[in-house]
């Protein structure tokens, strides 16, 4: 159970498939560049192997634990979360007014797909706080910023997210938390939060709890949510910590995977808060919060994968069965036999175009908030449209590529001492948290397809036809499979913009194949990029040929095996919701 | 969590996808009729949800243990197992002259889904025996027949498969327990097997473990292994029970799921045993044993299928989030919600199509064995052919839905407490045991397709162009993506049979996404045939009106979402393998 840091792979990716350089002393980011590039991916990737990692096992093992009122966690965990702590890992793309080192967030994505890789449990904790980092930094008051911002950047306090109730999980209208004012700007909270990431542990000394709750004169639904922050230990306003807060964590789950990850039942009885961002618009900060951390569980998919995947990969080269009608020799390993060299091409193919969607889409981030003005609009544009396409296509990615993982190593995966078992079990949430897969697509076809009125689908059907016009003239891949998926691409979103009004219920019908096809698409699309890039070193001379090529082998392979859907997924999409309408509960599963 | 057998789903089935009234009154059958059939589904269906389900979740927490040399098995397992053999479940489709009540495999294989439904882990116990009752049945020297089979049969003793070793798992030509002469056609075997399902336990009398083993002068290679049987407990000549045999269980493995099946290490330090069949020839006879076995797994693949499905519409049904687009009503159920409906639909199109391919390779079977003479060349080639499908097939499907069901519940199915996460965990190894999916696509390309020069393969294009040909004129349900499907396959097969003397690696690197359309298409004519079937019904007056409906929607559901990808599977079969080639593993994944 060896751990390689992608390095390599990476820089890959950010070099001649996201363009990085674009970065390189421009105004948003004047201290970057591809030395520190260099440096600080492989600084993450020491963290990661020597730090990180070796603590992945010990963790699914022994699980987090609560005793007497305490969350305790694994053996190991704490003394990482300090190291990852001292060595800065949080402040990376944070504001350097804040102690931040003002790098870009893709960057940020391309250490955390490591830090994720090594040990997806432990990276949880650093997640959860830069998700509270960005809320704050976007709707914290002068002070708020001032007085917390450090702590979280430097890593000395985490934070967390408390949204969901029993009642109130996908639909948070419903939530119930209340918040009583007492002056001073305080309020007290009471209710209770379920499915709270690391929402205790003594790791840290303080934490602090973004939660969404009610002011006692809201509005129903969503209109009457507003955003608070309830430190486990209260703050004065010089910082210093002072009583202990009336949250606790009442229960831990027992979850199928990530055990080391507490997640808890948060208990709030009249806990002190003070209120983030204006009354009643806790939801819109949340989704600031949200959208970074729904691209951070994208790149979770994608270190989950890429571990399983070299997991595989080493046991395939090892383990000897039989003779190989690649090589026709006996005692071949399995890696030789022609279905298994499949099933791991196909997986690192499908990791190759799920980092470079997850790291497009942290690029469209960045030059969002600080590219030149006239790229913004775009960038933000993109950043909206990419984010559930990532979220969503790369978790997908990362079960399916630890499933395959299980399955290179036949019966040794299904036993738990293989570690196999544990990536398929830690994948599984992925799809599920900061909005379900489902809810992404939702988002994908429900509101991001809406604005502009499908401006931004077009904007990047718009880059792929330009990116096929400049490559067929060099003549030096093959693009008839992403020439189709385009195509049918810009069908099914032309059928859905003008179904949408008229059949909202076909529209969320085909929503998740809708998704499935622009992951595909984009998937493709970078990877041809890559493959490219990669013809042109090797025409150039380049002395690393086998691996160059094998970029170019795998584009190949995903465009024969994957990009081959496109029609199917249209016919899919275009289902009428008739059938549909006739299933019933009852007529499914009569009494 | 509560179970409900699928007696209704598996009678529709039966009577209108597979026609089991073929075998009433038939000389293979004489005594079964549809009154034996509805009794025994009834009854089948009242021990699955009365005595296996309930200790499904208590064998899981628990799991099996080794304490002193003895496996240890959870709370209730005994008394269920004993209860089981009592309502002698396991000699439904056994000889009559041995105890067997001589009914089909199709039945037998029916009741199957439903204990595996109920319980996989239990039901394993039972599925071994039936391996070693037809493995003694085909084999067994007439004394061996008399004095076991009826134990076996009764249910008083259990059976075991021992092939794999450590470094001998989908190639069995390098194991090395040896069996060594003593005289009186007895042999002492010397060795160690693995991944042993019900390798030891007390809750029966006895166990017959089948061993492959060499004898001291046998050829290297496959040729040179025979197939032994040896007892936990000595046995004399009229049946009595004696010493203690030197075979052990030394280990247990610590699986992701299946928790209350103990998958034994079995050291055999000079166990006494006897030959089944010829010297040399027993991986022939344990091919028959096995070809049963991968049918009764492709039946677990349906039955945890099932299950995860049943447990994950009953959520959907209760758990009420935001409005829906397909009622407008807020609140809603999210069965309501287009996206998890159509979840869930799909998981129920591929149960009832995974059902009907694994009953339609049962009724080959019966008919190969016991049909009238005319048909039985056919019928083996049937199912011969279909074997691998099932396995496979319906082992992904079983995967496919158990994943679905942990989606649909949201966080609450990454909980182990809902019991989502129990089918997710205990469907993986389906693929992988009884030879890995990868290993019956193999056989699929590689065996089955030349038998005969893709005989099987056109018979059965055959017969579903003779039903859409028939369906056509009658004018009631789409076949188009059917006809599309055929087509598809019909194209792939000829290229495959063409393909196979010269690119062997092309076939071999096809061989997964073949067994992936045949699947699809068959599970789409088998489903076309229900929906056909329900539209007669409905014509017929059948007040069954929404049921039968639902029938003929997810037909079209599945033909709509699944069917549509035949081309997508014809292109990725027809990929080169060139790039495959250039993926070395030191390409790959460099130093």
């Amino acid at each position: 159970m060896t751990f390689r840091p992608s390095t390599k792979d990476i820089n890959f990716c950010l070099q001649h498939i996201v363009d990085i350089d674009d970065f390189y002393l421009t105004e948003g980011y004047p201290d970057f560049d591809g030395d520190i590039l260099s440096a600080v991916l492989d600084a993450a990737g020491d963290m990661a192997r020597d730090v990180i990692a070796p603590i992945n096992v010990v963790g699914d093992h022994q699980g987090a634990r609560l005793e007497n009122g305490q969350v305790l966690i694994a053996d190991g965990f704490g003394e990482a979360i300090s190291a990852y702590a001292e060595g800065g890992w949080n402040s990376l793309a944070a504001d350097p007014m804040h102690g931040g080192q003002g790098l870009p967030k893709t960057l940020e994505q391309a250490c955390f797909e490591m830090f994720n890789s090594a040990n997806m449990a432990f990276t949880l904790n650093p997640t959860l706080t830069l998700g509270a980092i960005e809320a704050l930094s976007a709707y914290g008051s002068e002070r708020q910023k001032t007085i917390y911002l450090p702590r979280l950047i430097s890593g000395e306090w985490s934070g967390t997210m408390n949204l969901t109730e029993p009642q109130s999980g996908s639909d948070l209208s419903t939530l119930t938390t209340v918040a009583q004012p007492i002056g001073n700007g305080l309020y007290q909270l009471t209710g209770q939060k379920i499915f709270i990431t690391w929402g205790d542990h003594e790791a840290r000394e303080n934490i602090l709890h973004l939660v969404l709750a009610r002011l006692p004169d809201a509005p129903v639904g969503t209109k009457g949510i507003s955003l608070f922050l309830c430190p486990k230990y209260q703050i004065d306003d010089d910082g210093k910590l002072g009583d202990r807060n009336s949250v606790r964590a009442v229960g831990l789950e027992h979850k199928m995977g990530i055990h080391a990850s507490p997640t808890c039942v948060m208990a709030f009885e009249g806990a002190v808060a003070e209120m983030v961002g204006p009354p009643n618009e806790g939801l819109a900060a949340m989704f600031v919060m949200m959208n970074a951390a729904r691209l951070a569980v994208g790149t979770q998919g994608v270190g989950i994968a890429d571990r399983a995947w070299q997991q595989a990969h080493l046991y395939a080269i090892e383990r000897r069965q039989g003779r190989s009608a690649l090589t026709g020799q006996g005692n071949a390993a399995i890696y030789d036999h022609p279905d298994v060299r499949l099933t791991l091409a196909l997986c690192k193919a499908k990791i190759d175009a799920a980092r470079a969607l997850c790291l497009a889409t942290a690029k469209a981030y960045d030059q969002a908030r600080k590219g030149r003005e006239s790229v913004r609009d775009r960038a933000r544009r993109r950043e909206d449209l990419f984010v559930p396409i990532a979220k969503a296509w790369a978790t997908q990615v990362g079960c399916d590529v630890a499933s395959a993982g299980v399955q290179v190593h036949g019966g040794m995966g299904y036993i738990e001492e293989t570690g196999a078992a544990q990536h398929y079990r830690d994948a599984r949430i992925a799809p599920i948290y900061e909005g379900t897969n489902g809810i992404q697509a939702a988002d994908l076809v429900g509101r991001k397809l809406s604005q502009d009125n499908g401006l931004a689908a077009r904007e990047l059907s718009e880059d792929i036809r330009l990116f096929i016009k400049d490559t067929e003239t060099k003549n030096v891949i093959t693009l008839s499979g992403l020439i189709d998926a385009l195509q049918t691409f810009d069908e099914a979103t032309n059928w859905l913009i003008q179904q949408k009004v008229q059949n909202p219920a076909t529209v969320a019908t085909a929503a998740s194949r809708y998704l499935s096809l622009c992951g595909d698409l984009i998937g493709g699309w970078l990877l041809a990029k890559g493959a490219l890039a990669a013809q042109e070193r090797l025409d150039q001379g380049d002395e690393d040929r086998e691996w160059l090529r094998s970029k170019i082998a795998l584009y190949e392979i995903y465009s024969t095996q994957i990009l081959s859907a496109a029609s199917a997924h249209l016919s899919a999409i275009k289902m009428t919701v008739a059938p549909l309408e006739a299933l019933t509960a009852a007529a499914i599963y009569p009494d």
